[in-house]
């Protein structure tokens, strides 16, 4: 028979996946002899079987859970419902991973109309016995038969308005009497049957309540964002009450073994005296520093810090503790690693191996890449921060904080930066290529219209910069030049901020501070650097993202993007012209212009780099998507162009596309028009020479995006290798690059043997890879994504994270028939994904040998590479 | 070293693929002991090697050549560019599979101004010696030199004019050698060089010629049409030449030993007395039919007649045969398997089998699936075409003939045909969605605009409708109600007629025979019932096509595309009513509409099945498919469904897509809109069970379609399972149905193990997966697979013919995953390719249960899938 149901002393911390990280600490405490008061863990796999059953708990595992309280109740020499020593107990849920607050706690459990004299008796506290019964009423209603708690609050009310007193505090024990009446009365009138005064029965109700809590919307988006299997299921401890609320011998405490928020090794938190727990949370009475609690009572507060001490030695990280004090006896509820900011994280680690309680590779894994993100972007000075007016709220696009005044153009936005090198906000409904510029130059970015993936957010997130998009309460009127919020206008040149991490808009100017990579993070940094065994490289189109991603540690770039170059001002005119070109005669010509200025551009990547490698994707986007679509603004080009409106329309037309994402794209307009791989060529190796005759190491890799069969690479790699050939010859020196191809098509990564007898790199491109493996385009895919979260069909984004089953079962085939055919050949990623840490990790472990993401990424990166290599080292 | 010359008396059929499909047979009439004037021939491998060395003949081959030459120089007693008795040749291209008038030939090589001299002497005709060598400089310098033989033709044309002659017959010897003159004047002028004097430089350079026409443009679309591997490349014949122009005791002809035409066993062809195989050809002298030859010689006709049967016994085929009598010697220049048309393919094939020739597998094998297209369809009648106008050609999108009267709306076609009976021509710019009823009474179809994967063309290829398609000179004015062409206007309900076949428009009425079905026909495709081992099914969304196929031999139907029967006029209020419902019970008010006739339409299928699988998908299209786009329409069909323009606009726009392709389709719908699932499960059960009451058997299979994932087959199978077993039981009837799912997203094929717990039968929707395979979409891959083809990147069309390599290899995959988890998992392919010989073949080899095709399409698919069995047995 399966055990469902073990005692705290049955139990310990190895035992989570089963009991819960709640469960199996209490039962680890239990084991260190710490006071914890006793109870019993009802395993996951119950919470599983309930759901197999269709919500329905099995009689075994009822039999086995009043077993195990018969056994509970003789150790604490009371009993369930007994009117003269009744024994109460809380009902918590704890899962694998810890979820505060998603799911469902009853206290006070096994009061009923019988019992509460007997506490009342023992006690010698009828307040306190009635008050906790009409709290127990209210909650069990709430929480286990899905009654309004509110029905009970009114009752609340009119007791306190009938006796015309505010606080809760002020009511008798006579009038928590007759309120318990009434909640008695209202109980049943909504039910249609009285409160249950069978303990047992209400146990039973508790720990359903618990496991159904499981599945309440809120636990499930929490899953999904913290990326928790819904398989894992709950546990629910069952543990006698201890009060901390009786009399002033007795208190509840929350500490941490340091400080949260910066690491300094102190016990940090708060207590009150004669309070549960509830009440430190309610925040009606304000709990004093734990600290304090040296004066009150140094004797429990050295008992409680050697506690502490002994709990931080034995998991060896910073513990998170809930204590209670009965009649001046301590008693752990609760220990569990703690949450800490990004800050502490760092010094915590660092601290830890000081101490020699941790290796360095222990350290490493005790810090979540993802946490990075927040020390590496500007934040708000916090002072100032506290009294800043909030104006709305959009989605938190691209992390870090703003502040500038608004412009809405991108040509303002480059005019007004240039005239005074003030910081600028770029305010539009919504982004497009043309607004490259000016997002450039703007130190954030506001967008009235699309969500996480819209072009804005992509784009700012590209650049590291501060983005919130979609903030659909704020009205963007371009052409009056101004935005109109809650009925208040914001004109050009007014000051805005932006919380890109939040999402959050404020309507003044409010300074902000530079995040730092010295100090703690450069140790850790340097850690990681030490264990990892993949490469980290950049995805960057300019100067600025690849500097910025040298400085952050990037070791080459892994994907330039032409096409961004080709959007600029200066640039687009001829990209223009090359695309309405009718004679190969006259492409060329437009061609010819574009060929100095890529190779100005490919100069400063490479002395960016510092001799790193340069990954150079060529000319990839649909050319539909360097013209306008307005009538008015084909208007303005065709006059600029000095073309007819008709034939400029009609190029237009020509080049319309029913599905862009699988459209004339990538390799196939290269192979369409040859002479724009040959330019783009020239431009990659000219300025290679250029940079070598200087005296510097480059090595291009060039990069043709959207292979699916070898003989398209093979055409093009031959046009390049001509070409690049040809020059090197004249120009007389020594340079080495290499040609190979994104693995973004299906259809390549099946016959990656095939395309690796030409490629001499793959890089997975895995935003396109996943939108065919699955059939569906990002752009598209909101419209039903919501409802496959909610159905429970994906876990998570398959474009925020890789699908490991599915593309990963791909990128995992291509990884093997490349390296049969060339067992050197390099492996890379340059997908968004690159920078997920938990794509990285799947990217260490099918053999990659380097993942490539956003400049401000570059250090999660690293972190994440250092991680997988630690957990499963090559 | 390399064998790459090979005599003709070296070399026998079985050698084809290193000989080419003549050299093979000359060698093997050689073996046979029959009179062939012997040669060599120079390997496949040579011309190959040609390519690999960058278009250079290797010095070893051209000494091999040379070797060869002076064997049958010296077996003929003749000497090359020998003043008194020359050795001539011939040089003709020769590959694997025949390319007829593909590649290049030059005829009288060795021919110089010396042995000119020679041959004159000879044959005592010096007009016959200098026309031979005139002919062949032209030949030369086009061919070998490429100089444009129109520079040649001008001076033949002058010295026509000067002699005042019209027959270049007409011209004297001395004329002639005035022309030889002029045109090795010619030749050097234009080449910078004299013409060659040398014969082995002559053969030299025309091998050369040939290998580099294996490459011409021509070779390279031909190749693809007919799927003939570039890589095969062709060999080269070299040949004595022998004269059929040297008297009247001399002459040429070609002869197939059975009628090609209809298959009758007779001795078929035609030839001519003192003429060269060119005069023949050209048509300026009436060649006799064969059997006139018993007059003229009848032991030449015995002779050429025991040949003829003597070969047809040994190649076990139907032969078709050139030769040529030089002063009354009988010589074979050639023999191959012969064309013929599907008529006489059947006849052939069965006439065979009961002269003992051949069994009935390899008869079957003697009928390409492909041909009996030409007999499914209604055909012109013959005498009647022969005078019918061509008016226009447009692309060939749907085979068979058709003549009706115009009309130019999908309503005005509906009207007609309903008031007289009479047929109609459906003829638009374009057809959409929506025309669908217009489309059905329609005789054929005919659009302006729109390629071979047009909506028309492929809705007509499913109905086996004749359709032209993108006729782009017809400029169809529907407002009017007339098209002009050419200047000449056509008006509703004037005649015209369409060839489905060639795309040929004939602005006249042209009777129509219909096709049969019986017969021979019968006859075979009783074999290939016998012989296959997949079963044939069709796609039908209706009752008259489920009749035609099921007549053609349907074992059921594999594709019902539910949304087609939602496009109908009595339909679509409904559907749309639906699309614009804001909450579930609009919804559920507009699907109640809905049920009754999607349930009878369920019931006429079944009934036309008569008991065979009907295999139901679920509803696949965007919605936004079901709306207008224009604002005309918008404002036509809010007035009509009591909307304001906005609110429909609006939500017209909320369903836009930038992807559709890649969007809100499939499974995707009916999990956002569970209640769409279950009011087709309600519908398709019913139906089951109202015909089951009728004492019909059914099993209908339930398919859900774009399924990547197995939890989105989960969550429709349990609501289409509870459903169904819910009517079901409330109607007491036993009923047995299948829930299973397309293979079309290429995730689910990667998955299939897991996909086939809940799957209870796979369909391989090859138009979608090659799409997320390749990465590109059908609709938007017209803009670059001209290039790809002329850049030999792909062979051909992957939405025409299974990608093997690609595709083929995740539907291998997909089988073998699915077989593991659920062994008898039934597999079949829906898509396009279902009806494709070559992708039958396939699904054959990797191991599907059925294909699934249009109807027109079964009896190719039943033939092809005999010919995959046959050739590579289950």
């Amino acid at each position: 028979m399966t055990k469902y149901v073990y005692l705290f002393k049955e139990g310990n911390a190895t035992m989570k996946n089963l009991l819960g990280g709640k469960g199996a600490n209490l039962a680890e405490m239990t084991s260190l002899g710490m006071p914890v008061p006793q109870g019993f863990t009802v395993t996951t796999e119950a919470c599983n079987d309930y759901y197999k059953r269709g919500k329905k708990i099995a009689p075994e595992i009822i039999e086995q859970v009043f077993t195990a309280l018969a056994v509970i109740e003789k150790e604490a020499g009371k009993a369930f419902g007994d009117a003269g020593n009744p024994f109460l107990v809380s009902v918590r849920s704890g899962s694998r991973a810890s979820m505060p607050g998603m799911m469902d706690t009853i206290l006070n459990l096994g009061l009923t109309n019988e019992s509460v004299k007997g506490l009342a008796k023992l006690t010698g506290n009828p307040r306190f016995a009635y008050d906790s019964y009409r709290r127990f009423i209210q909650m069990f209603a709430d929480v286990v038969m899905e009654v309004d708690k509110e029905n009970f609050e009114h009752l609340l009310e009119d007791m306190k308005e009938k006796k015309n007193i505010t606080a809760d505090t002020d009511l008798t024990s006579d009038d928590l009497i007759e309120l318990v009446g009434q909640f008695l009365v209202k109980y049943e009138e909504l039910k249609g049957e009285p409160f249950p005064q069978d303990p047992r029965e209400q146990l039973i109700g508790a720990i359903t309540a618990v496991f159904r809590s499981w599945d309440n919307p809120r636990a499930n988006t929490y899953r999904r964002l913290n990326h928790i299997p819904y398989e894992w299921g709950t546990a629910v401890n069952v543990q006698g009450m201890v009060f901390g609320n009786m009399g002033e011998d007795s208190g509840t405490g929350v500490a941490f073994s340091r400080n949260p928020s910066d690491g300094t090794n102190e016990l940090y938190g708060e207590y009150l005296f004669n309070a549960q727990g509830e009440d430190v949370v309610a925040g009606i009475r304000t709990p004093k520093p734990i600290a304090e609690l040296k004066k009150d009572n140094l004797a429990l507060y050295e008992e409680f810090d050697a506690l502490s001490k002994k709990l931080e030695a034995h998991y060896r990280d910073m513990q998170d503790m809930e204590f209670t004090i009965e009649k001046g006896k301590l008693y752990m509820l609760q220990t569990r690693n703690g949450k800490r900011t990004a800050q502490a994280a760092l010094k915590i680690a660092i601290d830890l191996v000081s101490e020699g309680l941790l290796t360095e590779k222990e350290a490493i894994l005790k810090v979540e890449p993802g946490q990075l993100d927040a020390l590496l972007h500007p934040q708000f000075d916090k002072q100032a921060l506290k009294k800043a007016r909030v104006i709305a709220t959009g989605l938190n696009a691209s992390p870090g904080a703003a502040t500038g005044r608004i412009a809405f153009t991108a040509e303002r936005a480059k005019e007004m930066k240039a005239a005074d090198k003030q910081p600028v906000v770029l305010v539009r409904q919504e982004t497009s290529p043309e607004d490259i510029e000016g997002m450039v130059v703007a130190s954030g970015i506001l967008t009235s219209r699309g969500g996480m993936t819209s072009h804005a957010a992509v784009v700012a997130r590209g650049m590291g910069t501060c983005c919130v998009a979609g903030a659909g309460s704020v009205r963007v009127m371009e052409a009056k030049k101004q935005f109109e919020v809650n009925g208040e206008v914001f004109k050009e040149g007014d000051w805005i901020s932006l919380d890109g991490s939040t999402g959050v808009i404020y309507g003044e100017r409010i300074p902000t501070v530079d995040a730092t990579v010295s100090g703690d993070f450069a140790v850790l940094m340097g850690w990681a650097d030490k264990y990892r065994a993949m490469d980290v490289r950049t995805n960057a189109d300019n100067e600025r993202d690849a500097t910025t991603a040298y400085e952050f540690g990037a070791q080459g770039i892994g994907l330039c993007r032409t096409e961004h170059m080709f959007f600029e001002a200066d640039r687009i005119p001829a990209v223009r012209e090359m695309i309405v070109a009718k004679t190969l005669k006259e492409r060329e010509k437009a061609l010819a212009k574009l060929l100095p200025m890529q190779r100005e551009d490919f100069i400063k990547l490479y002395k960016a780099m510092k001799g790193f490698p340069v990954t150079i994707r060529y000319l990839d986007p649909p050319l539909h998507e360097f013209l306008p679509t307005a009538t008015a603004d084909i208007e303005a080009l065709a006059k600029e162009m000095e073309l007819s409106y008709e034939a400029l329309k009609a190029t237009i037309d020509d080049l319309h596309e029913t599905n862009p994402m699988l459209g004339h794209r990538g390799v196939r307009l290269t192979i369409t028009y040859p002479e724009i791989a040959k330019m783009q060529t020239r431009a990659v190796i000219e300025a290679a020479i250029a940079v070598t005759k200087d005296g510097m190491k480059v090595v291009p890799e060039i990069m043709i995006p959207l292979v699916g069969e070898v003989r398209e690479l093979k055409y093009i790699k031959d046009i390049v290798v001509e070409t690049a050939d040809t020059i090197i010859k004249e120009a007389g020196v020594d340079l080495n690059y290499l040609v190979g191809t994104m693995i973004e098509v299906p259809r390549a990564a099946l016959l990656a043997d095939e395309v690796a007898v030409e490629a001499e790199f793959f890089s997975f491109g895995t935003n396109d890879l996943t939108q065919m493996t699955f059939g569906f385009s990002r752009d598209d895919a909101g419209k039903f994504l919501a409802d496959y979260y909610e159905k429970k069909i994906f876990p998570n984004d398959p474009f925020a994270h890789v699908d490991i089953k599915g593309v990963g079962k791909l990128m995992d085939m291509a990884v093997k028939l490349g390296k049969q055919t060339r067992p050197d050949l390099k492996l890379g990623i340059c997908g968004e994904h690159g920078g997920d840490p938990m794509s990285v990790e799947f990217c260490h472990n099918v053999g990659l040998s380097y993942v490539s993401c956003s400049p401000f990424r570059v250090p999660i990166a690293r972190l994440a590479a250092a991680h997988a290599n630690i957990k499963n080292p090559r």
